[in-house]
Formats: C-alpha cells, structure tokens, sequence
C-alpha cells in the first residue's frame, strides 16, 4: 500500500525546509479593544496585520445586527438559497451592496474567494471567453480562471501596454474577459483602472475587478477605488470579511450577468446561505460605511502617520498610494525571525508574509494600520521595529529628502 | 463588442424553456417557532424542506454560544487563518471535530462545498492519486475532483462490484483515493461503507467520505453512518450548516493529511476565517449532539411517522433508510405545481427538486422532518399532499401490504 501519510509528510519536509512551513498563531480578539488582543496564553498583543482595517469587526450597529438575527432569525439559514436558505437578510444585503456599486443586482457567497472561483469560472464557461488576467490577481481568481477551463493570457502586472498586445492578437469579436485588482493587498500598488477600462472597453472585452481591499474604504460611500475614479466596471467583486469586518463575499454586475451566475455556479447552488447573523451585520456594516466617512478619512490619515514614523526610522517602506504599508524584509527566515522578535518581545502582532503569497526574495512584515491604532501605538510600532531591525542587522533606507 | 447579457440570457432562456429556472422562495426563520417560519409578506408556512435537521439552529445553547463570540471575539475573524485570523473558536471547533470522529487532526472551512472541493484537489495534486467516485456524489466533490485534474474512474452509485473492476484495472501499488458518501441527499440512501472500505483497503486505496448528511444525527456522538457501522474510514468529510444548525465545513483524518490540506489547499490559505460566532456556535452544536442522543432518535421516529402517514395517504414516497422523505412526481413543471399549490394553499413549504440536483424524470418534493414537526403538522402535511395529488391527477401508490 503506497504509504499516503509519507507522501504527504514529503510535501510539508519541502516546506519546512524552505522555511515557509506555517504556524497559526491563536489570537483571541477583543470586542472593543482592538487593535488589542489575547494570545492563547492571554499575553496582550498590539494587532498590526488584521484586515479587520477599519475596525468594523467590533463596532456596536455591527455586532447588535449580528445578535438580533440570531434572536429573531436562529443560528444556520437551514439550506442553499434554492431550498429554504433564502432569508430577509440575504435579499437586503444583495439590494443594498447592487445600490452601494450602482448595479442592477447583487448575489452572495460564503466567502469572496467562492465568489471569484465561482463568478469568473462561470463567466469563462458561458461566454466561451477568453480571460485577460493581470500576473498579480489573487489565488481566488486565478481558481476561477483555471476551473473555467477556457482560454486565457496572463498580462504582465499593471502593464496596460501588455494588456494591449494581448487583447489585439485577439478577434475583435471574440467574447474576452479582463480580470483585474483595484489595490493589490501585498504591495499596496493600485491599478492603472481607467486605463484598463478604456483599453477593454476599444477591444469589445467585459471588465472584472476584485475590489476586496478597496469597498467600504474608497470611493462614494465605500464603493471602491473605480468608482472614486468614476470608472464604469462591469462586474465588481467584494468581500465582507475585510474592511466590513464580519465575512461572505459577493459580486456585483448587471441583473442579467448576476442571474446567470446565480443559476449556473456549483459553488453558489450547491452550497449552504450564509447565516443569517452574517448576513445582517454584514448589512449593518455595509450601511455604516455607506454612511459615514469618518473611518475612512481617518483611516488613510493613520496609515500616513505609520508610515512617515517608520520611515523616520529608515525602515525600508515600500511607497504606495493606499492603506497598505509594507516593510521590506526580503529573506524568508528573517523575515520570520523579526515577526517572532516583535511578537515575543514588544507585544507586537505582525504576520510574516513569505512564498507564495509574495515572490521569493520580496518577504516582508504588511502592516495595517487602522483608525483604532493610536499616536501611541504608532509610536511603539515605530520603536519595537527598530529595536529588531538593529538585532537582526537588517537594511535601513535612506531617507528621501 | 459581443453582447454579453444577450448571451447570458440565451443560456437562462434555456433554463427557462426547460421549465427549471429557479426562483428563490425568501422566508423569515423565527427562532424557537421552527418549523414555522413567515414568508416575505408575512404569510405563515411550515418548512418541510429545511437541512436545519434537528432544528439546532434555534438551539439556546447554540444561539448563546453565538451571542457569547459576538460580544467577546467580535464579529468577524479579521484575517485568513495564518494572518491574525485563528482564534481560540477554531481551534477549540477543529480539536472537538478530531475527537468526534476519532482522528487525529480535523480542519474548518467556510462551507463544506469549500472543504470538499479543496480537499479533494489537494489530495489529487499531492498524492498524484486516481479518484475513484460515486456517480452520484455531490456537486462540491466533483468539483475537487475536476479541479485536482488527476485522473478518475466513476463507478455506478453504490455499485461494490463495478468499483471493484475499476480498481483492479490500476496498478496496485497506484496512489487512489475512493470518494463516496454515505447517506445521499436526493434519495437518502446509503452507501455500503463496509464492503468499499475493505475493497479499497485491499486495493490500497485512501478512502474519502463525505457524511455531510450524517453528522449529527446518526453513530456514536453523531460521528456519522461510519462510525455507525465501525468502519474506518481515512478521511471524513461534514458540513455545520445542516444538523449542526449553523454554517461551514470541515475534513478530519490523520494529522499529517490535514496539515497537508492546510498548508497547500488555496481554498483554505486565501480565504477569510469563518466568523467567531459561526465557529463558536457550530462548537456548541457539535458538543450538544455529542453528549445527547435525544434529537436523533426523535428525529428518526418523526421521519418514520411521516412517511407511514404520507404512505397511507398512497403517496409515492421513495423507500430509503434514512431520514429523507422523497415524494415522486417525475415531471418538472407537476413538481413547480405541486409545491407551488402545496405553498399557497396549504402553508407548506416544499422545494421542488429538479434537474440538475437530480436527474430528468425523477424531480420530486424531498421532504425533511425534524423532531420539531408534531403529529399534527404531520397531519396537516398528508392532508395538504394528498389533496394537492387530486387536484394535479398524480399518480397515487398501492399499499404494499
Ligand atoms: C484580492 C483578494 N481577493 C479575494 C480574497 C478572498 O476573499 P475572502 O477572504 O472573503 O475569501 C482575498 C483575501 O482573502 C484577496 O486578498
Ligand atoms: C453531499 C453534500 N456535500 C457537501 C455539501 C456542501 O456543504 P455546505 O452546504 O456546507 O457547503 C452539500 C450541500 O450543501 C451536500 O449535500
């Protein structure tokens, strides 16, 4: 009998010995402490990695919707959407998210990585498609991409001349998809979206964009980066777990592209609703952002301030035009070692990001600062970084005038 | 420039024509009155349709676990499972599930479509390994199997002989993993286990089962038909959002096959963490209906009653072992009308169950009693049936003795 444990085992021992086996570190949040929270030992840490970015996950309206619907509605939706899965909340959120984006229509998944595989994969198979795909799309599109089995060309990242080669080798009247980013979560970078759009728009190809790391923290009420830009997309992906704070993804699009969806992706039909507490905070949250700017404001005004006190230091930021602020470590197992240096000795949470979530050679610490990260905070992060940077002898950078 | 809607809509102009376009029925679930529930415009209904099996979700234990998560952990989790995404919910969830099922290590995701899909890919890409499936598995395994793009045999639905000349025709010493599950949904059979775990052992087969209709409600602590029967099998796979009364999935097997599945699965590693009051609820579940038989064996006697009162009315209710009541009617647009008369008339909820969830020529009403539907629900559902099967002109069934 082959031995499949061994097999295994093999696959993890190139892992570990690439260094980028990975540990999950238990963290127990705190409602109304963050960035604050509890390892497993309940030691104290500073979170500086959490996608929770404006620190929704703990706010009141989102919390109390969550708790009302399991009080009034019960724990499960009981089904998929077909058989008895369908509840207010879930007809609410898809109406308010298709308004939030100025789109006939909306559909929910249980995450927005099901969201893309299911939505781009469905897309390439019933349009006969070709997808255009930027090199840097996240692991989720590139599922859906390579399930829908159809014919696609990788364009070198944000390189909208490449984009261009591409889609005129193509028959003008062939069905093509462009798949892209708003702001790419690892470098922070943000695409060039209207140039995209227009390019697509001249070679008769349908526009996809991941909005993730961009909807409820840009753009009119949350709507992301396009539409700050008062580009048209004809799809926009989101999820609910980031800047919402609670988790489920979504699409966005035209009543009829959103049906088709609906009624041919495996991964929606054939897939228990979301619950409905999940539903109704996600909803509450949406709401709240669409409402009010204040977390957004201030939101990119802490992510200026964490950068220029980390470059006060000469810490290698890598300069972007978004919320993301990535520290250069560029060796996996130092990166990891300042991680463990920062969590051990200063309290501070920064995950390690190694292979393959970012190419060998480019490891990094990603910090994401939120409005709850104060002056003090800030400071301590900038103080904790320096202390390791000197223990590990790592590079500074210059500072730029 | 292809007109993409006029496309998509000649491919839901195909689902009209074949009278299987899905509307979704939206319903308000009422914790602590289900099986009843109120439709949109407030019209009260009887679910006999709902995976909620033994009504969990409107469990206090597991509504307080939830509300507990809510207030302490707050709404969402944050991040994946390795950036600041694990909390001591998952953890706790995963070591219970291991222990339910008697394996070393068990893994959560956001549904059980996610688990299976990743799982199955995963083991197919790791282990270079030919699946051997049930040609009636769920959707969400065909899609792990399609998407590991390894090769695979399909064998007739619980047909031991035909599986076992597939897998004499591979060499022994192949990698092979044989996926099946063991109660299916549609027609609530059940597979024999016993007799495929031994003719895979004896063809060095890994075994995959997929108990998402089980858990909960039949073996040991609700460890699923296997651990009925005391059949090992290497790795099981369920769903939280059916018996469990709550939402997500999840695989169990030996620590080394599910750290694998962690380390390279993208469907995990890319994918915000489920909520921590998802997580926390589904833990109390799977506590509740470990410690306690009740709800099963209710839940059995009440599937029994039902089917012995639709019997007597002659109804064509499919014979099976398990908890699932099908009721043929074997004609799409008579099962749209029956559930439809059965909905307006009589209160009663039943989905129709169409193609492609079951094959053309056996749609049916899938009925799912729970402990929750007493002798008069019972009642009023083989009342409201049988006068629905007059005024249709269905076929009634002679009482076999
Ligand atoms: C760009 C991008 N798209 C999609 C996803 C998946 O969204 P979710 O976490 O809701 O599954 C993520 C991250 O998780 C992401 O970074
Ligand atoms: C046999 C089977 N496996 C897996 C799933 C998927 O589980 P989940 O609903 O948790 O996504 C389902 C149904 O939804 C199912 O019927």
């Amino acid at each position: 009998m082959p031995d499949y444990d061994a097999l295994l085992a093999s696959h993890l021992d190139a892992l570990r010995a690439e260094g980028r086996y990975r540990h999950f570190l238990t963290l127990q949040r705190q409602a109304g402490a963050f960035p604050r929270a509890l390892r497993a030992d309940g030691r104290p840490v500073t979170v500086w990695c959490s996608n929770d970015y404006l620190g929704m996950g703990q706010h009141p309206a989102v919390r109390e919707a969550m708790i009302a619907a399991i009080r009034e509605d019960g724990a499960g939706a009981g089904g998929t959407r077909n058989i008895s899965g369908t509840g207010r909340h879930h007809v609410a959120l898809e109406a308010e998210l298709a308004s939030v984006h100025g789109k006939e229509a909306a559909l929910v998944f249980n995450s927005g990585f099901t969201a893309n595989e299911a939505a781009l994969s469905t897309l390439a198979m019933l349009l006969g498609a070709t997808i255009l795909s930027d090199a840097d799309n996240h692991a989720s599109m590139i599922a859906g991409i390579r399930n829908g089995r159809g014919p696609k060309k990788v364009f070198r990242h944000n390189d909208v001349a490449h984009l261009a080669e591409l889609l005129a080798e193509l028959p003008p009247e062939a069905p093509k998809v462009v798949a892209f980013e708003s702001v790419y979560s690892m470098d922070g970078d943000i695409a060039p979206i209207r140039r995209i759009a227009e390019l697509a728009r001249r070679h008769n190809a349908l526009t996809y964009i991941d909005e993730v790391h961009a909807v409820g923290l840009y753009g009119p009420g949350g709507a992301g980066v396009a539409a700050r830009e008062g580009v048209e997309i004809d799809v926009v992906e989101g999820t609910l777990g980031k800047a919402y704070g609670v988790g489920g993804g979504y699409v966005a699009g035209s009543a009829t592209l959103i049906d088709a969806i609906r009624s041919f992706a495996p991964g929606f039909i054939f897939s228990t609703t979301l619950t409905p507490a999940v539903a109704a905070g996600a909803l509450a949250s949406v709401r709240h952002l669409r409402a009010s700017d204040t977390e957004r404001t201030a939101h990119q005004e802490r992510a200026r301030a964490t950068r220029a006190a980390l470059r006060a230091e000469g810490l290698p930021v890598l300069e972007c035009p978004s919320h993301i602020v990535p520290v250069m470590v560029r060796d996996a197992t130092l990166c990891r070692e300042a991680s463990e240096m920062l969590l051990e000795e200063h309290g501070v949470y920064i995950q390690p990001i190694n292979f393959p979530t970012v190419p060998r050679g480019t490891e990094r610490l990603r910090i994401t600062p939120t409005p709850l990260h104060d002056d003090a905070a800030i400071a301590s992060l900038a103080g904790a970084l320096s202390a390791v940077w000197d223990r590990l002898g790592l590079p500074r950078q210059r500072l730029a005038a």
